[in-house]
């Protein structure tokens, strides 16, 4: 392996300056897509790359931030793509996007700096809008380039509370609202595209690891549940007349953690987090609620498996309980597969540095599940100390974050080297 | 017995007719405390009384709508008070309230017309008030009237959603806020209090019965129980790693429902009806959860040995899934017996007119628990068809409802010879 090394320094310094946009009086961060801290950070980012690693920073229609101009040695090559997003969910934590993003700014520079060229050109790129927004659309940015979203699907998009147009707000931000379509790339338009990013759990840090390759992104299944019981009187309804909605429910969203408690169903994740019960008073009752399952896993077998039993389940509960359980889609996305090429060179850097030979797979979606879709894509996870993700607890040691893009650092320098080879 | 009977047209003409203000179009009424058809049927109510009855009608100061003058024969005697309440809860039904003010109406009219004049004045009242409404207070008029509501407490009160003061409703509707404690009456102001409801359950209909006599109003004791777990992502979180406040709260609720499961508790209602989960995303464990517990009954010995049951099913769900379960006091209101002297008229009465000889529990409060505390206070209920309640479906059989006339008529006429006899 060559002998260079990041600034780690200088990375910790960079990953405190942008924490400090969009700070909130919680200790978090409010980096919401298109709000002024959105638009500040990007300025930032725009300044840090043009300034500091000299590079020609432009927007796309949709406002994902590029930083090109780190040619290669081997002219006609595609570029290697590094970066991540710089948004974050209402009161989020630091590291979420925001490492990514600075870390390959961090590997690209120490690089420069060292007077290392690869057999690639190198680019930077921030994504617009990857975290869940008030737009209603999460990985907005690479969902556009990989064709996932076009112009037409991003007219029709509206802040549920500020009723801002997306178009409107892709303008503000520097975009092109009217040639959405001209963000799109097409495959084969990157070598390979390596992201890295905190674990979000807590199997790095339980383990004592820093680091490790991702395998797979999981798979998103979701749905929308509706109970419909019988709103009736909390004093005069006797146990033998209730049809309660509330209680049905709440055996569902048991039989949801069952699934996850089921040794077989191992990698499965499913979780309720969203209710709404009707009318929702105290003497009241419930005569409807509404829930969402969200299922996750990498093996579609598994899922299979899951929702097998997951609606025995459910015909049982309405069965036994005489009301009307209804199911319908949400979302249903394929898990995607890590590049091999991309996944081996980070995971041989992980090993080198002393990493136990392990490859994760990713619970949460990601930018690079999109890139995958267009050629060869791959993360690295760092660990996350308790695990904790969006949110202000979020945390990951100073020299985990340093090791991280050591590690990341010589995956790219393998990756140049086996691409093509 | 005398041979006297109620004109069953004209009270069914005149629920219809009261059905008809705050009609809404899903087939419901709307007549919420201070709202516009809560001032109509104030209005309605004062013509019917005053020009076909010949009573004098008089707002007290919190706007209770009373009808006054029918004398008695024995001078000095305290009147004998009929009535319930003409409003309703949003898209309530026509029979809550109604059916007991209208029956009173009858009842007095057709004593008046036959020429029948009891040894008691006979007045008639209308509460104001008596549902859940926006300002936060229900049995508000009833309330006023036996102290457990001060000039003070109402001048505190707001409607929740268009910010109104109780006392600027109260001062629109014809009442005087300035003096709301001149509404307040003595014990012994009345020489009983009859009140005819809907039962609002199942178990006349069920029996085949039309009426019986309210042995107790039950007791109402309410919780807030708050579930305090960790936020966390849905993806990323092991179940492990799980504090989740909503699965918690799903068994906190099945709980509760186990409660009138039980054949010991036979005679408690248990409900969950509101609740309220944060942050209440799809993609994220719920961190906390607010919820409300009603538990009613009769019996202070078996709300013990209800609230112990559920205090140690509380305390395993919190140890074994390691999160934190609070429970907050909100009100706990005895039972209240009907008066001997009124509930044996009207059971005799009922049992006169080939009614089963049995008496039931109100599982709902009613302004005559308030009434009781001032004097002999009584119900009657009569059969709710389905035992819908507090919607659209409420429903009582037009030949029920002239029957429970009849008998409440008749409960009438042998209360008044009982009393003081």
């Amino acid at each position: 392996m060559v002998e260079v090394h990041v600034n780690g320094r200088r990375l910790l310094q960079r990953l405190e300056a942008l924490a400090r946009i969009g700070a909130n009086e919680q200790g978090g961060i409010d980096r919401q897509l298109a709000s002024a801290a959105d638009v500040e950070a990007r300025a930032w980012l725009q300044r840090c790359w043009s300034s500091e690693l000299g590079l020609s920073v432009r927007l796309d229609a949709v406002a994902n931030l590029w930083g090109e101009g780190a040619e290669g040695t081997e002219p006609g090559r595609k570029p290697i793509l590094l970066g991540s997003h710089h948004d974050t969910v209402p009161n989020g934590g630091r590291y979420d996007g925001a490492l990514g993003v600075l870390m390959a700014t961090e590997v690209l520079q120490t690089l420069c700096e060292a007077g290392v060229r690869l057999r690639h050109p190198v680019g930077l790129v921030s994504f617009v809008g990857e975290e869940p927004n008030g737009f209603g659309v999460s990985t907005f940015g690479s969902k556009v380039l990989c064709g996932r979203l076009t112009g037409e699907d991003v007219r029709a998009l509206r802040h549920a509370e500020t009723g801002e147009l997306l178009n409107g707000a892709l303008d503000r931000m520097g975009g092109d609202a009217e040639h959405v379509g001209s963000a799109r790339l097409q495959p084969g338009a990157f070598a390979a595209f390596m992201e890295c990013h905190i674990e979000q759990g807590r199997r790095l840090i339980d383990a004592g690891g820093t680091a490790a390759a991702v395998s797979c992104i999981t798979g998103i299944y979701r749905e929308h549940i509706t109970v419909t019981g019988e709103a009736n009187h909390a004093g005069t309804t006797l146990y033998k007349d209730r049809r309660d909605a509330l209680a049905a429910a709440s055996e569902v969203v048991l039989a949801v953690e069952s699934l996850i408690r089921e040794p077989k169903l191992s990698g499965v994740a499913a979780t309720v987090g969203h209710i709404e019960v009707f009318p929702n008073a105290s003497n009241i009752v419930s005569g409807r609620v509404t829930m969402s399952l969200d299922l996750r896993t990498a093996d579609p077998a598994l899922r299979q498996q899951a929702l097998a039993k997951f609606g025995a389940a459910i015909d049982e509960i309405a069965a036994r309980r005489q009301l009307r359980i209804t199911r319908t889609l949400d979302l249903d996305q394929a898990e995607m597969a890590m590049a091999p090429v991309v996944r081996d060179a980070l995971h041989d850097a992980c090993v080198a540095a002393g990493e136990r030979d392990q490859t994760l797979v990713s619970m949460a979606g990601h930018d690079a599940a999109n890139m995958a879709r267009l050629g060869p894509a791959g993360m690295l996870f760092v660990a996350s100390v308790g695990g904790y993700s969006h949110c202000p607890q979020e945390f990951s040691k100073d020299e985990d974050v340093v090791k991280g893009a050591e590690i990341f650092l010589q995956a790219l320098l393998l990756l140049d080297r086996r691409l093509d080879a």
